[in-house]
């Protein structure tokens, strides 16, 4: 069997990023054991890099990046900077840099796991989130700062080129789930957007007769993710909305701390990138508490896209089995991260 | 006493907004005998309207509206119409045309409506969603249309006139409730319009030091509202994000049935208009069932817009009574109106 070696960059990023990233390396190495091999390359990137050296991403760095196969990140943000600086210089430059236009993000709810609501049903579905356009892309801009004139805008650039490709992703998926897809988005107001996003998910839909799709307005959505989750298995959505609905979905499958999510290049032409959809959590960074579940969660994702689809599953089965008997106790992210190594 | 009589425009709208403005009126009626007088103005749009003749709002209807002392308006849309053309030709149209910048929503969980939560808390706050900028101001536009290159984009308008206006709004209100603003954006993000947000919250601040303020991403806010609800207060934002938060506070307070609304114009300048922010429910509509609980709760708002203080709470009370004591039987609109009047 030939062993092959991954080169993999690691950004633990901030807060409890640098906590939790550890543990999916530790999860990752051991699942693949005698199959595969990596090799971590560090990067040192978040908020004390850019403290203590005023660099956020350099240009050669996210070179080196575009070098390595895939990506492990933990978490960007620090209450310390000022807010955009580090999401956008860091996090979405990497996003954008690498074209990763699929944002993909499974919510589940898994056996063990309190949700907050009192009839949650099963919960099982997937949004598809776009990942380089729309109000993400930093066309915006302010005239007369800091006077009572002020004009500050932001600007949603969708492309036809941009939105097929998500679109396409979708029915592939679809084609392998229960065959669903919802597109949310808000097209009674956005109609310029809203009208295209419509018009390419109805045409791309008739090469797949198998699939179906309905619509919801993004307000609607909301509701019915408290309401009736159980309903959605695709969920395809611009990179807003996507960003808006998957918090939501995270907390109605008993909190962020067991969403992974992947930032796809599924051109293969960039490396992807896989991180929790909670964020630094400044709050408990630190303690040794985080929940490392999403990371390790985000781990599987990242091994599931080199083709290493086996130990992806064993982590999934792993995590799934470890949450079912443990989710009610409170644990250290070493224990987790222990318990989980135990069931591989 | 001088018994005043005032102007109000009706618009019922379409689908169940037919059904439930009537039961709104009637409950105005009663509640404010002797103390006041109506004159109805009825306007006839909407989708039946826009398929009769063509006509969405043609100005000189807004004009006549313009005339008027306050709109009660039923809900708008319809499948049969392509989206935006009602939302964008006649709701908004209304909202902007009267610059109503102060999009008003009360989320209140009532004794005896059940929640999806499984630990609710005590809900009680208030959206102030700005009205009249941000996304929803209509400036976007495609080229290339239907075409593998089609660009289309949405462009979010804000200005510090308009952000301080309703910031301002939102202060004065919590200054009349537990004093705590939470200002909800995606500054991390929409890096301009986040910052020219939190600036003029953080300056008009210091003239209120009683009232205290934070932010929250709309991300996380999501969460929140499903996690602990009990914690808002003010919820102040802009104009999508207070659209999103207020549809999803509404299904975690049993439903956007118990929802009013009021679109301000808060100089006085033009009528204010009071309205469910629930739809017009095609899919319920014609077979007298649509609960009118937030058409008659939006009267309510109405009156007190007028400054007919006392019949508003007259309304509010009988309104929360009726909801304790039935909102888990299967009512009739009518039955719904008769038990509310039966207790004014
Ligand atoms: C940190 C922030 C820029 C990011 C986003 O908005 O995409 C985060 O909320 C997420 O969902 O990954
Ligand atoms: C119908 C639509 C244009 C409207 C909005 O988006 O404001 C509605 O959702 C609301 O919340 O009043």
């Amino acid at each position: 069997m030939n062993r092959q070696t991954y080169t993999i960059a690691v950004v633990p990023g901030d807060g409890i990023g640098k906590e939790i990233t550890p543990v999916a390396q530790e999860v990752m190495e051991k699942a693949t054991e005698g199959m595969a091999g990596f090799k971590y390359v560090d990067f040192d990137l978040g908020a004390e890099r850019y403290l203590r050296d005023g660099a956020v991403l350099p240009d050669e760095e996210l070179e080196r990046i575009k070098q390595t196969d895939a990506i492990l990140l933990g978490a960007i943000g620090d209450p310390r900077i000022h807010a955009g600086v580090l999401e956008r210089g860091l996090l979405l430059k990497l996003r954008f840099g690498l074209d990763q236009y699929v944002n993909l993000r499974p919510c589940k709810l898994y056996k063990g796991v309190e949700s907050p609501l009192k009839n949650p049903g099963d919960i099982d579905f997937v949004v598809v989130r776009e990942g380089t356009e729309g109000l993400y892309c930093g066309a915006g801009g302010a005239i007369r700062k800091d006077t009572p004139d002020e004009v500050a805008t932001e600007v949603s650039v969708n492309t036809a080129y941009g939105v097929e490709r998500v679109v396409r992703y979708a029915y592939e998926l679809a084609m392998k789930r229960r065959r669903h897809i919802t597109l949310v988005h808000k097209k009674n107001v956005l109609i310029n957007a809203g009208d295209m996003w419509q018009r390419i998910v109805d045409r791309v839909g008739q090469e797949y007769p198998e699939v179906s799709h309905d619509y919801q307005h993004i307000d609607a959505a909301t509701i019915f993710m408290v309401t009736d989750p159980g309903r959605f298995d695709v969920v395809l959505t611009d990179n807003l909305f996507g960003d808006i609905l998957t918090d939501e979905a995270g907390s109605v499958v008993g909190g962020v701390g067991y969403s992974a999510s992947g930032c796809i290049n599924a051109s293969g032409k960039y490396p992807s990138m896989f991180e929790p959809i909670h964020g630094s959590a400044p709050d408990i960074a630190g303690k040794g508490i985080a929940n490392p579940t999403a990371a390790v969660l985000s781990a599987a994702m990242l091994l599931r896209n080199l083709g290493l689809d086996e130990p992806a599953v064993l982590i999934e089965n792993a995590v799934e089995a470890d949450i079912e008997q443990n989710a009610s106790r409170r644990r250290s992210t070493a224990d987790v991260g222990r318990d989980i190594l135990g069931r591989l």
